[in-house]
């Protein structure tokens, strides 16, 4: 089935875009420029574009970004550190994110004839995020078949849906992910901070997963302080 | 209700923010330059919210629209003339175009605060256009509502779903409507073509609605030998 995968860079979305190499077929890569804060993560979704040879969209919506003011991802506000679970992390909500890409990578999709999109929504984002729970990928794929009825039928493809980025990180490992050109960090450093809520997050799921993490961290050990005060219910 | 409408400078749309003036907190209005190949409509956007006293905000989406290709409406192909009932209209079709611009105007609208966001959908759209009938309207509410989930409940206002265009002018002559500074042509040459599908529903809905239409056309007599055509299934 011919597929594009929605692709930040991410170690997720890699992660996604290999498994969909194997078992579909890869159409290609869509990446979106909303303003966020740092470009780095794109730059490894060109890179993962590369390795598997499919085209890598690049999609420039910075002008809608600049209209999504309130998120430490796109403003002048402090990245939030700690565990990703924690209240303070909704800083990083980025206002409907998650309907716009994915309703722009509808329609491309649709223009291109392509037969399915992807998307690697996972367990771990449920909390905070809500485009990111069951419900909205449910009630947006009911929502694209009404849109588009007659012309085309485009499944939403998310298999990490109900996993968790250790599970992610454990089929990565399968798939011969390589980790270290995936960006995860929310601050776009020389290497990963290692503070922020995804790299706490990142290096907890090569933890749990028994996976060697091959990233570089500025602090290396902040993420198991913060995942052992998470976990004994002395958030910070 | 504080309510931002979606504008395109075209009659329906123009029509609702005077509505929504009159009979809700009109915050402002919400237009899309999604590289459609003109911009003239956009002009008469900004003019009605000169002229309601409310901010205009223009959303460059042209990078998005540039993906969206074998429509009319952006790309170069002929616009189709004739009756808006016809099956040559789908080349009017721009893929996934409500989904995208409505999840945009949801992400401002939860930015800024809005409690509501109005779309001038109307009866006579649902025949060539799945992303104007009441399912879309109905999922992409519910779609919505889970996005948003626990930040914020934005419904959609739809007052036109069920009227039909010449509803709509009947309704914007009671609301003083300044109907010429509204724009509707797909060519967007000097005047109205009177000749292209949306000129012709144009006219028609001034004449079924007993209003005069102050609508300067190239050719103001086309309009009729369409409609003939059309409902005496002599469709050419």
């Amino acid at each position: 089935m011919k597929t594009t995968v929605t692709c930040s860079g991410g170690l997720d979305s890699v992660t996604l875009a290999y498994k969909v190499a194997r078992e579909r077929q890869l159409m290609g890569l869509v990446s979106f420029d909303y303003a966020q804060r740092h470009k780095k993560e794109l730059v490894f979704a060109q890179k993962c574009a590369e390795d598997l040879g499919v085209p890598h969209t690049l999609i420039d919506i910075s002008h809608v970004g600049a209209q999504l003011t309130g998120s430490a991802l796109t403003d002048d506000i402090d990245v939030p550190e700690g565990h990703y679970a924690q209240e303070s992390m909704t800083a990083t909500f980025v206002p409907n994110r998650n309907a716009i890409m994915l309703s722009i990578s509808y329609g491309v999709a649709q223009a291109q004839g392509v037969q399915a999109v992807a998307t690697a929504v996972h367990h771990g984002d449920h909390y905070i995020y809500p485009d990111c729970r069951p419900d909205f990928i449910k009630s947006f794929e009911a929502m694209q078949y009404c849109a588009l009825e007659g012309l085309a039928e485009i499944p939403l493809y998310t298999p990490f849906l109900n996993k968790s980025k250790a599970d992610i990180v454990a089929e990565g490992e399968r798939l011969g992910v390589p980790f270290s050109q995936t960006w995860s960090c929310y601050k776009g450093g020389e290497v990963h901070c290692g503070r922020c809520g995804t790299c706490v997050e990142r290096r907890e799921a090569f933890d749990l997963a028994g996976v060697h993490d091959p990233t570089e961290y500025a602090d290396p050990l902040y993420w198991k302080q913060a995942v052992d005060k998470e976990t004994s219910g002395k958030v910070a």
